[in-house]
């Protein structure tokens, strides 16, 4: 990775090596306790967004305006401009970091960022989000969301103190899920970590993650309910169903594959009150209806503050872009 | 309204007192004067729009830029991002008052500021109109847009020097105009203020509004044309008539509908003559063609007044949240 | 222009004299040196654009940013809002002049800056392109771009140190193009410069860019490909061709025009090569195929470099504005 030395860049979570992690969050937790700075003075980030994601385009500005910096911003590049013109993303990239000091992009092709730096100038980019594209399906494993994940990792590091032999469960659409894959390349850093995915047959965790953690001895198990798992977890992390994706040819399959699936894959008051005394759920949001409301009041439920989380974790990887 | 009390949200013009509404004014009075100020320094304002409103937005972040404040935002929240996955109103309001100190709230449900103040941690709401939805209409009633009344009221103000007695005239499409309710409950506040409301009789005013005014003793009257009505008022608020929801099942009588709501429910130059010296004429806008452009240039017009007024009475409604 | 002069507007490039134009570029260099300045301090600019275009947006925020200032902006006025219910250009003018102290306006309609300026209250109007509307052939002679047209000077004049008696090739879509006809406009402010056309006949230069060329003295030539000229020019001007626009009536044609076109009306490596020592290719950008990328490694290629002095000289235009 000695490429993203010299200009910051945030790409894919396997860049990421345990020290400069826990540097990072060192930050965040700075950022928490004090909730400003002004590291980014004068600096100007563009967020570069070619599918809209209100949740993430905001918590990166918001990040950026409480370190004193400055934002322009477009939410829907894909659709609006240049690119519905027949503009290559490199050549949008070459312009657009004329502009400014830091880019944030969201795009659907899996390696967006990763073609973005070669034509950046010497302005760091930010992976806020690449692929999957489903019409270009064998470059799925290279679809990521870092800066989700690195969020994520803060979280739980900061609910239980360390990561080392942590057990964690994902649970609903893996094959699909960006986050997924980002977040398990950062648990593979970890010593003893344990992994169960739960997720039905035609979701499952894709092979090269399988094949990521075996590389770095991670133990990990397939399960198809997470009843069978929610006694066993530290961490549960649930993800969205993304229902046009799991049903059969058939209305009324379809019908029955929800009612099944929200049985199997979804997280209940019950089901949060068998989990661990000290064992924690995340979600990275929106969520539809695969955590129950009423979790929401239990201890166990930390979405909500990992997303706040997230606030901070973007203030410390724009810091250290800038200092 | 003792809740609004602990965290100064606006969310419908039933709230507020008339000692409130005179603080208000004296606030934006001065703003008015002095167009800036430093007192949302550090601040940052979320417009959270789930139906665009350039105007609304804009007059809004003009407003806290010149209060030294910072904004992020999205005027399409309903369309493009995590609404349209399946997310709920309540998750976002508690995901996004995490990166900001206030939210200024857009949506087509009539009921979601209301709503929003129960997930906004510990941040103010701004109902930047919401509501209304045609396909609840049991909860049309609750449709309002407070800070455009509450610029109507100070343009009132500004020009008569008070309120009490005043005589004021609806006119347009009374039955689904948010402004109007806004409007007519602030009004209800003041001693001895008469109301017109002139419509045809398909957009008449509701009866939820009716039953206020009577509960506070306000004296009102229906009529079917504007000449009837244009030289015994002091304020005439031309509403815009949407022309879908006028007309009956067939192409000729929209046509022959059209003409006739074109001359009993419009403002022309010949109208406005008839008006009382100093008398005034306002519009939420836009404006369609229910107000002749040869109005402008006559004194009585005072719709761009009343719209430049926004930016002063939203910086004072800010400046009030944030000290 | 005198009315201009109490204002200063940028609405179309006639307006500008040579002097005005070297006090511009004086600047602008100023802040291609520096960077920044705080001549915008407590200033709003509203970027109100009726279509989309992020590169230009972008390039007039960072503009504002990097001065002090302060943006509001919305980049689908026309498509989402107050346009959209039937609001006319001149009321919205009226209106968001009131919010902030400078408009950028984009627009459909080639005369939409120059009616604006009637309706923007004390502050000044950047046409950021207005115009062409294929629906109003007889007005696409207003159509212009005018701060395109001035970075495109710019970028000649940084290269050469002078404009005088240069040759120009304007290459591609002539007739549809804004940029060219704001760019031809400001060449015939200068004494001997060569203007060579090259475009298919059905995109041909219009009447009145010609028709101004002769009352200015300027020698213009007309060619049917590139190759004819590629060595007797000091600058390339390439367009995007927009196909939609050149084809003819059926498929197979269509298809065999493009190939035809591609060949004649392109940029290639073997064809930049054969350039004089000194001559640069520009481009306005966005660029589909009509220049390779291979070009892009050559110094004749000076679009990105163009592209960057957009900043610059959208900065120097705003200083003005300022000051």
């Amino acid at each position: 990775m000695a490429a993203y030395k010299k200009v910051p860049h945030c790409i894919k979570t396997q860049q990421y090596t345990v020290d400069e992690l826990s540097e990072l969050f060192r930050i965040a937790k700075t950022y928490k306790e004090t909730g400003e700075s002004s590291s980014a003075r004068g600096k100007i980030m563009t967020t570069l967004f070619y599918e809209p994601s209100t949740r993430t385009r905001l918590s990166f500005e918001a990040a950026m305006l409480r370190l004193g910096g400055r934002v322009i911003s477009t939410d829907n590049a894909g659709q609006f401009s240049s690119a519905a013109k027949g503009e290559t993303l490199e050549d949008t990239i070459r312009v657009v970091s004329e502009y400014c000091d830091v880019i944030v992009l969201r795009h659907t092709d899996e390696d967006a960022a990763e073609r973005a730096i070669n034509y950046s100038a010497h302005i760091p980019v930010i992976n806020g989000g690449c692929g999957p594209n489903k019409d270009r399906p064998h470059y799925m494993h290279l679809a990521q969301h870092p800066t989700q994940a690195l969020l994520d990792l803060y979280t739980i590091e900061e609910h239980f103190g360390y990561i080392t032999s942590l057990r964690v469960a994902f649970v609903g659409d893996l094959k699909n899920g960006r986050t997924v894959r980002s977040l398990a390349y950062l648990l593979g850093k970890y010593h003893g970590v344990k992994i169960k995915f739960v997720a039905p047959g035609n979701l499952a965790v894709g092979d090269d993650i399988k094949d990521y953690l075996k590389r770095h001895n991670v133990e990990y198990q397939e399960y198809g309910n997470l009843a069978s798992v929610i006694d066993q977890v530290d961490v549960v992390y649930m993800t969205r169903l993304q229902e046009e994706r799991m049903t059969g040819s058939s209305e009324l399959s379809a019908s029955m594959d929800r009612i099944r699936l929200g049985t199997s894959y979804a997280m209940t008051e019950a089901l949060a009150a068998k989990m661990h005394d000290n064992a924690i759920i995340l979600h990275p949001l929106p969520r539809i209806d695969e955590i129950s409301t009423a979790v929401d009041r239990m201890k166990q439920a930390k979405y909500f503050d990992q997303a706040r989380n997230g606030l901070y974790v973007r203030m410390a990887l724009l810091h250290q872009m800038f200092n």
